[in-house]
C-alpha cells in the first residue's frame, strides 16, 4: 500500500509501505474511510520536533474492520469504527477513571494516513456505530477521533458548565471545536481569540458570542475588560506555546479554570506566578475514548457538525499538499481520502 | 508597644513600635490573645527572600476587638475574633466564589506578632465566636487563622473525598494539618512523607495511615509501590520547593489531583512533563476565610485539635528564640503570647 511518511521537516512523501498485519491477538486491522492532518503533525513537519527517522504519519481515523485477532471479542469485521490516537484497554483503573489516554497499557496509534491501519487493544480502543454511516457523516465522525474529542476534553477540563464565561485561546481546529464543546455544555458567553476571518466565522457558527483579536498582555486586558475586570471563569488553551499558555492563565479569573490540550513546546511555568494566579490547571493528552460514545451519538443525531473544520479535502496521494496548506494556514484542517 | 521586627536574615528583634490606630473606617483594632511563627516567615528569616527594610512580622492572629471604625457593622468591641492573613471584603465576586485571599480589595495583614493589630475590612475578614473561649481553646482557634486553613485548602484543592488515597508531601505544620483535613474529609488512606520522628507521630495522631521516609524519585517509587503502581488520588504539596513539587506531581496517579499551598520558591514547571503527568493542579494563597466558620465550629465542638502543632509556647518577648527553634527544626511551630 502507499501511505504518508515524514522524512524530514517539510518533506512528507506518499510512498510504498508494508500492509499492516495482526501482531497481537487483541489487534484489529481497519480499512480507513477517512483520515486527516493534525495540528500536532505540524510540530515535526515544521522541524520544531526533530525527525530522527522516516515516520509513518497520522493518528486520526475511522473505517471498516477488515480482520481481528483471536482475542478480540466485541469488535467484528464489517463494523464501522472510530478510535483514538492512544489505544487503551478501557478496563484498567486509569481507564475506568476516564483517563484512557494514560491507560496502563496505552500504545500510540500511528500511521493512520494510509489505506489500512493496525489498531492495538481493539475492544478497548474502538467504538462501532450501528450500521455503516452515510458518506456525508464521515467527516464529522472522523472529527470525533481526535480533534473534537480534544476540544471536548479542553472544555471539560476547564470546568465549563451552564452559565459560565469561557475564553478559548487558539483558533486551530481544536480551539474551534473547544468553542463547539463549550456551547454544548451550556456556556453563556464564549470568547474566541482569533485574528483570522474564516476562523472567526466558524467560531461564531460553533457558538462564540465574542471574538478578541488581541494577543499577549493586550489580549488579557481585553478579556478582563469584557468580564468586569475579573477574567473568564474557564479558559481553554489550545495551542501549546509559552505565549498562549501565559495568555490563557492571565485571562482566567482568580479561582477559575485553565485547561491545556496541545502538547506544550518550550513551555515553562513559573511556580510563583501560577500560585498567585490562583487558577485550577488541568490538561494532558485528551482521553478521547471517554467521550467517544457520546460524541458519536451527537453527530449521528445531527446535533453537532464538527466536520465543518475540514475546509480542505484531498485524496491521500496529495497528502504533501495537505500539510503545506495547513502549515501556511491556508487550510484549518485537511481531510484525506485513501 | 513592643513587637517583632525582622531587620535582616536571622535578625528578629522585639522592639518598640507605634500602636496601631484606625486608618480606614472599615478597620478594627484587636488585642492579640495569641499569635505564632509561620513556615513562610522562615523564607525571609533564612534570607531566601530578601529583607529590604525592617519588617513587622506575623500574620496569624486571634484576639479581642478593642475598637472598630465607623463603617464596621457586624464586628463589635469585646468580641473574640479570628481572621486570615489576607483581609477581604467577603462580598466581591471573587470572595463569593470562595477565593477571599484574592478578593478584589485584598490587603495583606502584617505585624501580628505584636500585642495589638489593625485588621482592614473587619466585617469581611473577621469571624467572631459566641462568647470569649477558654484559654485552652486558644491554640486551636489560632491554628484556624492560617495553618489549619491552609492545610484544609490543600486537602480541598486536591479533591480529597471519602475513600481516596492521599499523600502529603511536607511534614511542617501545614502538612500535618493537611493530614488532619484529609482525615476529616473521609480519606481512606493517608500517606505522610516525613523522616522526623515527632512529626511522624503527630501525623499518625492526626490520621496518617502510612509514613514514607524516602524523598525525590525514591519517594515517588515508594508511593507508587504502595498504590498498585498507580500513585495517589490526591497529593498535597506543603513545602514550596522544586524538589517537593516534583515529588508531589510524580506521586499522583494519572488523572489525579495535586494541590500546592506554600509560596513556591524557585519552582519552575516544565509544561510537557506536567502535560503527560495528566494531573489536576490547583493552589495559591489559601482562602482561609472560606473555611473559617466551619473550622472554628469543629474546634469549639472538640472534633479537632489542630493546636497540637504548637510544640513550643513562648512569651512574645522571646520571639527570636521562637524563630530559631523553627529554623533549626527543634520546634514544629511556635506559639507566642503577648
Amino acid at each position: 500500500m502507499r501511505a504518508a511518511v515524514l522524512h524530514a521537516a517539510h518533506d512528507v512523501r506518499f510512498e510504498e509501505r508494508p500492509e499492516p498485519k495482526i501482531v497481537h491477538p487483541t489487534d484489529a486491522i481497519i480499512r480507513i474511510s477517512a483520515t486527516c492532518v493534525c495540528g500536532s503533525d505540524l510540530w515535526p513537519y515544521r522541524g520544531v520536533q526533530p525527525v530522527t527517522e522516516p515516520s509513518p504519519m497520522g493518528h486520526e481515523y475511522c473505517g471498516v474492520v477488515e480482520e481481528v485477532g483471536r482475542e478480540v471479542k466485541s469488535i467484528k469485521p464489517g463494523q464501522f469504527v472510530i478510535g483514538s490516537f492512544f489505544a487503551s484497554d478501557n478496563t484498567c483503573p486509569i481507564c475506568r477513571s476516564g483517563y484512557q489516554s494514560s491507560c496502563q497499557h496505552a500504545e500510540f496509534v500511528g500511521g493512520a494516513q494510509a489505506p489500512m491501519l493496525r489498531v492495538p487493544l481493539a475492544d478497548g480502543t474502538l467504538v462501532a456505530t450501528h450500521g455503516v454511516p452515510s458518506a456525508e457523516m464521515v467527516p464529522s465522525l472522523l472529527a470525533t477521533s481526535d480533534v473534537l474529542g480534544t476540544g471536548w476534553f479542553a472544555a471539560d477540563a476547564a470546568n465549563v458548565k451552564p452559565g459560565k464565561t469561557v475564553a478559548v485561546v487558539g483558533d486551530g481546529a481544536v480551539g474551534l471545536l473547544g468553542v463547539l464543546a463549550a456551547k454544548q455544555m451550556g456556556a453563556e458567553r464564549i470568547i474566541a481569540v482569533s485574528r483570522h476571518e474564516a476562523r472567526q466565522k466558524l467560531a461564531r457558527r460553533f457558538g462564540a458570542s465574542d471574538v478578541v483579536t488581541e494577543r499577549g498582555d493586550e489580549g488579557i486586558a481585553r478579556i478582563k475588560d469584557m468580564t468586569g475586570g475579573l477574567g473568564a471563569d474557564c479558559v481553554l488553551e489550545c495551542v501549546g506555546t509559552q505565549e498562549s499558555m501565559k495568555q490563557a492563565i492571565g485571562s482566567a479569573r482568580k479561582g477559575g479554570y485553565v485547561s491545556y490540550v496541545g502538547v506544550p513546546h518550550g513551555v515553562q511555568l513559573d511556580g510563583q506566578s501560577l500560585f498567585f494566579a490562583h487558577v485550577h490547571l488541568h490538561g494532558g493528552p485528551a482521553p478521547v475514548r471517554r467521550f467517544l460514545p457520546k460524541l458519536i451519538e451527537l453527530v449521528l443525531n445531527g446535533k453537532i457538525d464538527p466536520g465543518r473544520v475540514f475546509d480542505l479535502t484531498l485524496p491521500l496521494a496529495q497528502v504533501a499538499e495537505g500539510y503545506r496548506a495547513m502549515d501556511e494556514r491556508r487550510a484549518i484542517k485537511t481531510l484525506l481520502q485513501p
